[in-house]
């Protein structure tokens, strides 16, 4: 690797707008649709000249930047600390080892090893793409990645809060949904005097969205689900309603029971077959084996110096400590690791910005199950999510192999305070917790034959060495955060050092967002867009865009 | 085959409870949730007295009973006119003929013959399996027939209405669903005027179903899109809300915007692998390599007497008249066709019951597109319907090969008058009109390269020999359908003579009411149901179940 001053020119105003034709979108439905860029169309590096760079963190966004400049002639290296690519898109497989800092020492420690059957596979990081998110979905196509439909939300999915009656007794979601929209329909219905053209209009609008008599008033729909079975002498009869003070009485808006209405989380999102990581293991791929990127694994960065020409690097593998350097450096490194690391020749405000941000804490649990006993006939659940008031906030089931034997359960995925109690204990006892959260929704959690305790996996992001949290916790309301996000946005040492990674995105916690900020510096060093930060900055509500709080 | 009497015993309270354990649920969640019944417990035919069983037609009612009664020891031959199996459940792919009466002569006629690319097809009768039609679901799982999600919504979906400003835009079906959703609970959250713990509880509860702001008021929400793509420094900003007033002059909720909400097609649904005529193809595999049923294709039944010891039947393979005769006869023909034939010892009350139900028109429209342009960055569509003021009612995308090159559309699904009209034109007509309606959609419907005119299809059911109609148009409202019905249920020729399919259940157009109307058939020929029908029947409402109206 050698150093060689930066060649790109500085952004003009035709290179930005051969950046925006690369993404440019046009027709009546365009509007907001987004697009991924195609740098298919940008310069090359000019033979013999071609620029080196330097990326810090094998994750989605170091893996996404490695792709697009490689393939336009950049001579690009990883440097990964662990022994794997993809960062916090992990998926769980027999054998793989989870290590965690326990809070005792300086060093992680092997919490368990991953004992699913082979075949099973559990996401532990990212587990869903929406339709919109154009970049994955578009490296997924490009890669060969198969997707295959992830299902958020089933109407047999339950809802378990402990203000239900009878307390404790789960409810389908398609009865909180629908009794809900009837007797709010029902209510409005009963508030409108007039008998003009639009409130007779209105009126109708109601009947159909509550499914209402023709009377304006709600006694219950199937929609909700039916009272007994059919059979052929029989009529679907309505499932009784849950009353309006029932509903109102549970709270059930506050376990994210409307999450799935979020654009984020709308249908149709999409999974690739066989584990999230499928996606990494693609891109990792085909930059090794097309464009002879190096990716050196368990090479921890321990010092990054902008001093210099270009950028000098200070790694360890094993006990040998080296050195690396490049004309650009492109750190996919958390903040809250970046910030541990001897940095020489950052600006002030920029160890400032690093600070300034805290990472969320999450945890998810994982279960194999060796009866799928959520899809037999008395749950009847495909797909989608179970909510809960218990610490484990939310169960997802499968999208997958629907209708085979066994199956991974996602037994618990959390946030604030939840995640931070069921991260202080120790991976067995949070296997407990999770046991006795899912017990309350479905009861077969009771027979360790079915879900076997030593199958069970669990993570607490925040405790995971070189990630310390699930995502940039950016908050629009933190004054702090304003001048921080910006500063993320701004590379240093003289535009040779960018920050990369759903961190540096509007995206938190999304791989859309680590593969446009990717794409987003990828253009800066290609010289289609300044280097320096757009003057006016948004700063990510990352509570919204990760939990549809 | 032989003629004997009838051998099984009337049902007995014993015999019914045996039944009803064969069907049996319970558990917390179990209310209404059904389970397909499992004639495994049931009692063998006695060997060397094995009945003999002739079941007319080989749609899925007719395999199910073959099914059902041969492997208890029935000896089923089943005798199908055309020289396919599965009836309306059939799957359009190159090379299949397509016929129709058109009204000249008494014979059908080619309409056409498929012409879509080797590996490309279209379900071009049921098309989805909900999760709760738990015998549809058995069978595919006892007979190994792959499924898929099938998605019936996604928020990218469109829905054209001339009603709509700009007039013919196309809205997408999240800004529709959530911009309404807001203007209602604001609407409602204005009336409340109590300080009341509930009418707190009411009014959170509001801002969180309409993502209202903290006023109670509705200015738009990103579930209803972005208004422009995201970059690293943007905020995802709510797409301009559609007014009230512009939805409610719309009178979208008139083009069954809200049909996904009913039971019958709430996610998550299913459909199988490869086409949904792999289900009567893994039937008829099943009976005739494992029971050894013979299943007589091209053999149309003439006539029907039931003044013997047994039933006798009159058919006609090419030019030669046949005859057969069994004990039982299960008869899977549409009530239409079946008056047509040759009836002989068959009750008044029987013959008034087939005249007194009309079968329903409807038409569909496949389209074979060399391009997946709604997958595109503009269309973001996968899976779903979009829905239009036009006659072809409703426009399908494809749920399985996402992201592959090309596929097929459903181009038309219309009911009533619409499908009357659309009937009536020749084939090549019905494609221009088509063709026009989906134009209003996707203008990607002018590029004839895109999607040929000569690799499209159409079937107007009501005109498809041996079928007639889309599916028994039962109507709770007409006194003459409740005798009507009942009849159909009432066995004829002192307990020899059956009518099975979905004509003969709670849910016409559907799959599932067919297995349940051939497994209620089953269990009176087998004794374990009295062989008359039951006092109290409720008519089904074909309109709502088969159009969500």
């Amino acid at each position: 690797m050698t150093t060689r001053p930066s060649t790109a020119p500085p952004a003009d105003p035709s290179a930005r707008a051969l950046y925006q034709s690369m993404s440019g979108l046009a027709g009546p439905l365009s509007s907001g649709e987004g697009a991924a860029p195609d740098f298919a169309a940008a310069p090359r590096a000019a033979a013999g000249r071609e620029p080196s760079v330097l990326i810090l963190g094998a994750g989605v966004g170091g893996l996404t930047a490695a792709y697009e400049l490689s393939r336009l002639g950049y001579r690009c290296t990883v440097l990964e600390p662990q022994p794997r690519t993809g960062g916090r898109s992990r998926t769980a497989r027999n054998g793989d080892e989870l290590y965690e800092f326990d809070g005792e020492g300086d060093s992680p420690v092997l919490t368990h090893t991953c004992a699913f059957d082979q075949g099973l596979y559990l996401n532990l990081g990212p587990g869903r793409i929406p339709y919109h998110h154009r970049r994955v979905l578009k490296y997924c196509t490009d890669l060969k990645v198969p997707l295959e439909p992830y299902v958020m939300e089933t109407t047999a999915n339950v809802l378990h809060s402990a203000g239900h009656t009878p307390p404790g007794a789960p409810w389908r979601n398609r009865r909180i949904a629908n009794d809900t929209r009837g007797h709010l329909a029902a209510l409005l219905s009963a508030t409108l005097t007039g008998d003009d053209e639009f409130t007779g209009r209105l009126r109708d609008l109601l009947r159909k969205f509550g499914e209402l008599d023709e009377d304006g008033e709600y006694h219950g729909s199937t929609r909700s689900g039916y009272t007994e079975p059919l059979d052929v002498h029989a009529f679907p009869a309505p499932a009784p309603p849950l009353s309006l003070a029932e509903l109102v009485a549970s709270e059930f808006w506050k376990h994210r029971f409307y999450q799935p209405t979020d654009y984020l989380w709308q249908p149709t999102m999409f999974q690739p077959v066989g584990g999230m990581d499928k996606i990494v293991h693609a891109l990792t791929e085909h930059i090794t084996s097309r464009y002879d990127v190096t990716v050196e694994l368990r090479a921890e960065v321990t010092s990054v110096d902008l001093t210099g020409d270009g950028v000098g690097i200070g790694y360890r593998i094993g006990g040998q400590e080296l050195t690396a350097s490049a004309d650009y450096c492109v750190s996919n490194i958390p903040l809250p690791v970046l910030r541990q690391l001897t940095l020489t020749g950052f600006s002030a405000e920029f160890r400032h910005a690093m600070a300034a941000v805290p990472y969320a804490p999450t945890c998810k649990v994982g279960w194999q199950a060796n009866r799928r006993f959520w899809e037999d006939d008395h749950n009847q659940i495909y797909g989608g999510i179970s909510w809960t008031d218990h610490p484990i906030t939310q169960f997802w089931y499968p999208s997958n192999d629907y209708f085979s034997d066994a199956g991974t359960l996602t037994g618990a995925y959390n946030f604030g305070a939840h995640a931070e109690e069921m991260g202080k204990l120790a991976p067995a006892d949070r296997l407990r917790l999770a046991r006795d959260g899912a017990a309350q929704l479905h009861r077969e959690f009771l027979e360790k034959n079915t879900v076997p305790q030593e199958l069970g996996v669990t993570i607490a992001w925040h405790k995971v060495p070189y990630q310390l949290g699930g995502w940039a916790d950016w908050d629009p309301s933190d004054q702090d955060h304003e001048t921080a996000y910006k500063q993320v946005l701004e590379p240093e040492g003289d535009g040779r050092f960018y920050v990369v990674g759903d961190q540096a995105s509007p995206l938190p916690g999304w791989q859309e967002g680590a593969m446009m900020s990717a794409q987003y510096v990828v253009a800066q060093i290609l010289g289609l867009l300044p280097r320096t930060a757009p003057e006016t900055v948004r700063v990510p509500d990352a509570a919204a865009l990760t939990q549809g709080l």
